[in-house]
């Protein structure tokens, strides 16, 4: 089974005095994978600023179990479901360091908001998308 | 009971093109949180670096409420006990805006790590200091 | 002659591997502290998104002297002054650590902006608050 | 004449609540392409933290032109020399929204550090490197 895979090289600026990427950035990593799955999913003209949903963060959860450095290859692979009227993204994130070892799992829960912040319908060529989306409960 | 407070006040650069406060902004709002609530207790010497330890962070999460704006003066409140050789921290994030409704709710859990990154023990004044803490349960 | 000053203590996650605060990040102190010199002169409101004018960024310049490490207090200087249409700030960036010596000097060029992104007039408290300011130009 | 080119997607979290890229961000995409030329022409083991100098920011300066929105795809050109014993990059950043007009002009001025930040010799396969770059005062 091939899931979606997000490459991302780790910057200079994205380290920390512990010479290690600062955990705040990893959530910037995993933004930048979901909209690579929309993009790729061509649903990303739905978002705002284009379209006119947002898709609001309810939650967010990182777990770290190796750092990452500057000059990294990391790679963020991603799955993502329906929970009632929420999408859920579950992530793990890989180094070209560490081989086959995760480095870190990720989960972020989100919400369609329209223009004006208030909750909305999802636009139906996400709730298509994500009809179709495989979910595995035990990974990795 | 008065809990540990951290007043900040949001800044331009931290707000999206949705016009509120990006998320992963706020796991540096919970950093400075707990920077300053080391700071007060007198323990910042004791983390690199100045000191020799530095706190990975093995976990964050996040529930975010309500949204922050452009130049909301919020206030992070934070609890912090051991966990057998671990850090954890809770974190209670509230606005000027929404007054006694919190926005965020936030939880980091943390292990000492010595200058190589390898696991070291709690040095013997955070240890004291943590317990001393109060912890509750039901919060807020 | 007593200058607008802001005081911002240096975060963690404000560091890179060198140890060190990132050079962009200077561009957001100068910022803070325009903000702030905003505020305290009433100004903020005219500025988007309470108001509707956008002070847009022309141009920034940043030199650095001295490095700013974590935990150190800054603080920033700044003066400011109408250039025809164009607003200047004039920034001299202080350390606990290094004393009189500044650590950096920057500068910004602004222009105002309506909410479709053209052009615009300044507002006119604005303009008055400009028209009192002091401009030396050998400083610091 | 073919210059080197770095290629950019404008991220989500790289925005502000007026739509557009924060000018910070900039100096962020330059050193991200800095950093990038110094990975194509081998030289990036010579710099921390594998290396043991660091090209430290002595001066930067950003020109903006037009704005840079969210999913715009960058590249940004750029052009270095030698200025004694220091080393200026020349930048000109372009976005597939405006085609052949530069949406901003950049520079930054370097210092070589050795790892007790004091100052260093240029290691000599990136002096030889530098000896080879073309540098056209007129551009673009």
């Amino acid at each position: 089974m091939l899931r979606f895979t997000y490459p991302r090289r780790v910057a200079f600026y994205e380290t920390d005095l512990a010479k290690v990427v600062h955990h705040a950035t990893y959530l910037k990593y995993l933004e930048e994978a979901r909209v690579d799955w929309m993009r790729q999913n061509d649903l990303l003209h739905l978002h705002a600023p284009e379209g006119k949903i947002v898709l609001a963060v309810l939650e967010t959860q990182v777990q770290h179990l190796l750092p990452a450095y500057f000059n990294d290859v990391l790679r963020v692979e991603l799955q993502v479901r329906l929970e009632r009227s929420k999408i859920r993204f579950r992530y793990v994130v890989y180094s070209d360091r560490f081989q086959e070892k995760p480095i870190a799992l990720g989960e972020t829960l989100h919400f369609p908001l329209n223009e004006s912040f208030k909750p909305t319908r999802l636009p139906e060529a996400l709730w298509e998308r994500l009809e179709k989306e495989i979910w595995t409960e035990i990974w990795p």
